[in-house]
């Protein structure tokens, strides 16, 4: 059995989604690199623009919501605009309701070293009632090629 | 001895220092609900603010950054613009370069529940060659304050 | 009669309307300012929590839409977190579907030197059709108040 | 000699510098479309990305900084996560200290309708006394081939 690699040493070949992003000027902050919370979008537009360009699904009118119920990241080295970047996605457990994500920030290129490892857990809810409901089908079958 | 309460059952009143924020039209996301990321926005400018207003020292000049190397957030209930809201803070820990944070997001007003428990953790690192330093003294005697 | 002053010489005196807003961390870019497309946070802040903390309209269901047809800023002097501060909001002109603000930011207290102006209009649409429509009786109450 | 399109007619052809920008899920506001501050955060760094990626020159260090000193934008029509997007980069003055630009946002692709007209007004400024400079000259010598 392949032992997986540490956290600290997984490169951009170990995820099986790689989601080019950009940054903004405005996404330094008076230490000349990216703010942490700007992570945090760079997350939320990976997941969501893969989702939802591979399903078409509409998030104004879908009526299961992918809401966050957690979310973190260790920041490992720094970046600064104007880098452009890729996010890593990798499913790591795919329940009923909820989904779990390890994400990874990269600098564009084969085989680069992570800058930032992200976890992020996604509870599907009823738009309406805010109760959770199962993932919808074909989100459930985009994840799970994602494992 | 005291049983600490689990994190759930936090309140305000669990939290040394309550620093208030504001929400923004731009916070709410396509759900109306205050976006994932903007939660550490929060954190930031209320660990920020409650250092920097009461310290005088100048992020842009001071030789020692307090850099994020790790940062988390459970979202327990909604929150939306036009919400008024307070952060609580709190220090876990307390090292030689490093601070560890537990962090509350409130709705302003006495014994509210929680609704957001973030955690966080500051690495001050020399502005010039980025490696770790001691926390400076009137940082450290303020964190001393919030344990 | 009255003549009015000119821009750069207005003061937080001269708007019918303040709204106080807070600056958060990350609104700070490289050069330890406040950055310039925060300004139009803090405008459709002000706007909006005046707009909808009056009147209770609820922006995710109300069938009219306020939509930013245009928006400026003059920035005359630099601000910067953790600054507290307000909007300064003043409706100049309010037609059959559209308004047109004068916005002004100022540091709290009476009497403060204006530091950006901008301005602003809203048309109000369908939520649907994305048309043209009246501005709502509420609303356009609530403006006529602020001329 | 030619009539110069009007502003509603321009179109990605005519602008000199086409600088590609993504947008972030965070972007869309309650309305389900690209909020108007995110737009000036999409003319900041296609401008600075165009100037830094080009001249080399380090907005951490530079001792001249290009100051926003008045910005503004027409919305005409709307945007929304996950478009991809171009902003159109135009040298309309080229001042001793000051530059002004007109900037157009289109979705890719050649020849594409103009959805948002803005215009943008830098000052160079000394880092230290805030005292308009010159235009350092390797930013000159490249906005004078975006006339």
């Amino acid at each position: 059995m392949a032992i997986p690699p540490a956290p600290d040493a997984l490169t951009s070949d170990d995820f099986p989604v790689l989601w080019p992003v950009g940054t903004r000027w405005a996404d330094n902050d008076m230490f000349g690199h990216l703010n942490n919370a700007v992570y945090y979008q760079l997350f939320d537009t990976a997941i969501n623009a893969w989702i939802n360009t591979t399903t078409g699904l509409d998030p104004l009118t879908t009526p299961a919501l992918g809401i966050v119920a957690e979310s973190g990241c260790r920041y490992l080295s720094e970046l600064a605009f104007p880098d452009s970047l890729v996010v890593g996605v990798a499913v790591t457990r795919l329940g009923n309701s909820s989904a779990t994500y390890r994400l990874g920030v990269f600098r564009r290129g084969e085989g680069q070293p992570i800058t930032a490892l992200g976890h992020w857990v996604h509870v599907y809810v009823d738009r309406d009632t805010r109760k959770p409901v199962p993932i919808p089908d074909p989100i459930r079958a985009l994840l799970s090629t994602a494992r």
